[in-house]
């Protein structure tokens, strides 16, 4: 096969949607693929536990995929992982904490003998295929955050990952502007920048201003302090215990993935507690209010987070009284606003107070307009591709890249799927490859398709109708039924009649098909189906599921 | 019977919640109802189209009810009347602009003749049976808000209904402060006051300043200007509809509320529009870009809404091009956000440019902390129920009142069903009354429960999977079946073994049953659903509804 001479991007996720993010490099016979991440399923996919990418190209394409490299170490761009490399089992190359993690999720999966892990730094260049990535330092809401400078046959492709620009991170340096300065001057072939926060104006805070917010914090109140923050934000779990222990507080730990993070971020030296600090939750009966601190899941207000079971008094070690301040240390992700407020009312009306909705208690891991006006001005790619966002923000991204001058015709919105392809000269999508999302619910992957969903969407509106008729085989002739049974519709007590008239159409429906000749199931159902639904939303103007069933004797 | 001396009030929405305001005022065989709203459903809520208060109270003490007075026409406030008044047909008090819209509402239900509506002006004093109803000229995001101030025989309650301070409203005047201020002198006993908006420090702007921006909007672009509001927000249209006509654009409407309540609007004289302006939407065609306004429903993202439908490709008179200018003139409402952001992308993707989540482009109609501190201070009750809003609003206006040195104990957070009795020298909760939320689907008012709720929300989250089996009467032998029937659970295709699995298990229980001498179906039936639950677990961690139908011959 001659070498093609043309470098691919297919991005697989994480654009025209949030989360999921995954992107394919391929050139000639090597592919390497950037994250591997999950998203959260919306309101029309109930029941399903969370959404990866389809990766059926990768899987088609096996042979040539070369290994996965991560950006950091948050769900949207790991999560995806234990499933791909069950069906695609190549190397993993990411930083230490974020391998860390990947390591305790492969371990719940069984995979973790059977997965190579490469732990690289910022600065590192590594060799993969005909691709060399070095990675950057960088800023994120996870420690250990990098971008990627890819070399590529065809030229520098430098992919920003999830970042902002912290001047004053708690813990490593300020992502490495110096860099991607020289990697500009060098020649930048195409940039693909993080989107999320396009629509702010200006720059995102320092993580460290809310360590002097807390201090604040710690300092006015004698109640016991119960701080809800994401567990993967190290560097701010870091400045709680660190004002709990200025002011002379113990800090104890609740929720499960606070407990397995805030254990591997120590194991790695990311998380540094101060000897005696750190209680066990068991333990807190022995202190006072003004000598606790308790940290905690929840912070989205998820039912089941140790911050939702505190609040419904169904946490087995921690009673909320008056007693307690709680910090929410996090801003509601679009569509937690309402789960958020649940759990706050919950709180107040135990009596505690409440810090939420606070713009001095968290900041965004996310570059606002001005830093991403920074990187392009750095970088001065010839293209720019805008990545990690819903359409308005790759829209509004590109429109701040061509603002920038970067040329308006090399300004690339993209969708999950597309295939672009540079040349050295030129760039075009030249196709598409399956994409989209496969559902996991359970132990399915997959197995839940549209068809299911519809199904689910339409038995949550207006519940579901189920008319059994036995029918002798011979003659026709019903033999037991018909006989209905709802569910999620009405309150049988409430609609007997309008169950008996059910029975009586359907009755008549099977009457008037062998009166007629009819002797196909199929037939007699689709018209039992039609009858009965046009009668329930005549009389009640709902359209229940209708599920008629007829046993042949 | 003797003439009981003490006041009743009983919230019977509107408190811990958002919307179904209503609250009874009751004395001796005297009960008044001010506003009676309805709600939206939330995600708990499958299918359901509206909520309405359970006002059960009432019909049980139907000879008593004298009235119904109403603060405005939003539909949490006069959404519930149809309802109410078909039970108990009183009187209705309101202002012009919010009978005019009543006046809709009721003639969609035929109750149009039926009621009898009595229009009244702020600054009108109206006596119904033993109590006094002031109406006091107010401000909000609808025209002709009116707060009470309610005399009864133990003393004066001032009910605020929803309110803001607008210094420059578009049309009347400013809230009545100095009569406020009066009543304060001559005694309060209770202020019963809005808490919407209690979470925000400072004033809330003037509707006016959307004016100024809706100008520079239309002084910079030549496209098409499509703006989505809130139907009932006259004073917004209007503005609209100015700054057209400024500029020299005609207007033409879309969204079927929109359309009615501009009729209305315009037939009472709330709105105003030179001669000439107003287009048929029909017409649109006739105009350039640069000529054109059309005002919308939709700014919620609500599928189904002329903006969705614009959006989404599915409007019949209005296609979305690059010579469109969309602006969103309201804030999400919680909850919604995730709607608007669809539209929102669709928008962009059309090539439109999109004005959303813009300051400038929204006002609430909500008092923010300055101003109810300014109602308390003029007013100076003896006792303070904050209303209106979910717990955390009632807490945070609770204390705002202990701020402005209402005595602690006069504070009181009450909860819808609470009555709350008031002598001469005295306030406290007696008693609780029936409350609580009847949902409304279809033309089904209150026959959707709680465990038709929760049927729905089990049927959505995995499905469903129906057993059937006839068996004779006389020997019990299995004479058709086990067959079985999936809906929103995994694709059947996808899944044969399993459902032959199932059937295999349905055969073992029924035989197992009958070689006991289990002759009781219902036993049979649970131990078929209980023994496929178990196995569906194991196999696919997902919990189906199982619904098990024995038919007899």
């Amino acid at each position: 096969m001659a070498r093609k001479s043309k470098l691919k991007i297919i991005p697989l996720g994480g654009l025209n949607e949030i989360g999921k993010n995954m992107t394919v490099f391929e050139y000639g016979n090597d592919i390497v693929v950037l994250d591997c991440g999950m998203a959260f399923p919306d309101e029309e996919m109930p029941g399903i536990d969370f959404v990866i990418p389809d990766f059926s190209y990768l899987t088609k394409h096996k042979d040539k995929v070369r290994a996965v490299v991560l950006t950091h170490g948050h769900e949207d761009h790991i999560g995806a992982l234990p499933f791909f490399l069950s069906e695609i089992n190549v190397p993993v190359y990411g930083t230490n904490l974020t391998l860390g993690i990947v390591q305790n999720k492969l371990k719940e999966h069984n995979l973790l003998s059977k997965v190579k892990l490469n732990r690289i730094s910022a600065g590192d260049v590594i060799k993969i295929g005909c691709f060399t990535f070095e990675a950057i330092r960088s800023n994120h809401s996870i420690a250990d955050a990098v971008a990627y400078a890819i070399k590529t046959p065809v030229g520098t492709i430098v992919h920003t990952g999830d970042f902002k620009i912290d001047t004053t991170p708690i813990e490593g340096r300020m992502i490495d502007l110096a860099r991607l300065g020289e990697l500009g001057n060098e020649g930048v072939l195409a940039l693909m920048s993080d989107s999320t926060n396009v629509e702010r104006p200006g720059y995102t805070m320092s993580e460290r201003t809310v360590g002097s917010s807390l201090d604040h914090v710690f300092e006015s109140t004698k109640k016991r302090i119960i701080i809800a923050t994401f567990a993967s934000n190290v560097h701010r779990v870091q400045q709680i215990i660190n004002s709990a222990h200025k002011f002379g507080r113990k800090v104890a730990v609740s929720g499960r993935s606070m407990v397995t993070i805030l254990e591997v971020a120590m194991n790695l030296g990311y998380t540094k507690i101060p000897e005696g600090v750190l209680i066990d939750i068991d333990d807190i009966k022995k202190y006072r209010p003004s000598q606790l601190t308790i940290i905690t899941t929840g912070s989205q207000g998820e039912p089941m987070s140790a911050l939702y079971r505190m609040a419904f008094s169904d946490h087995r070690k921690v009673e909320i009284t008056k007693d307690d301040l709680v910090v929410v240390s996090a801003n509601p992700i679009p569509g937690n606003e309402k789960l958020v407020s649940n759990v706050v009312n919950e709180l107040f009306k135990k009596g505690a107070e409440v810090i939420y909705d606070s713009s001095d208690m968290h900041v965004s891991g996310h570059a606002c307009r001005e830093e991403l006006k920074i990187i392009m001005g750095l970088t001065r790619p010839k293209y720019f591709i805008p990545v990690h966002g819903e359409y308005r923000h790759l829209k509004l991204h590109a429109d701040l890249g061509k603002l920038m001058e970067i040329d308006k015709k090399n300004v690339i919105i993209l969708d999950i799927g597309k295939v672009l392809e540079f040349g050295a000269n030129d760039a075009k999508v030249t196709g598409t490859v399956p994409s989209g999302r496969v559902l996991v619910d359970g132990l399915g992957v997959g197995d839940v398709g549209n068809i299911v969903l519809r199904d689910r969407r339409h038995l949550a509106q207006d519940g579901l109708i189920v008319v059994v008729v036995t029918i002798a085989s011979d003659n026709y002739s019903v033999v037991s039924g018909p006989a209905v049974i709802s569910r999620g519709f009405v309150y049988v007590r409430e609609s007997e009649t309008l169950i008996e008239e059910i029975e009586e159409i359907a009755s008549q429906c099977i009457e008037t098909c062998i009166d007629n000749r009819v002797h196909d199931w199929s037939t007699i159902k689709t018209n039992m189906k039609n009858k009965i639904s046009d009668h329930i939303y005549h009389q009640t103007k709902r359209k229940p599921m209708i599920l008629p069933v007829i046993m042949e004797v």
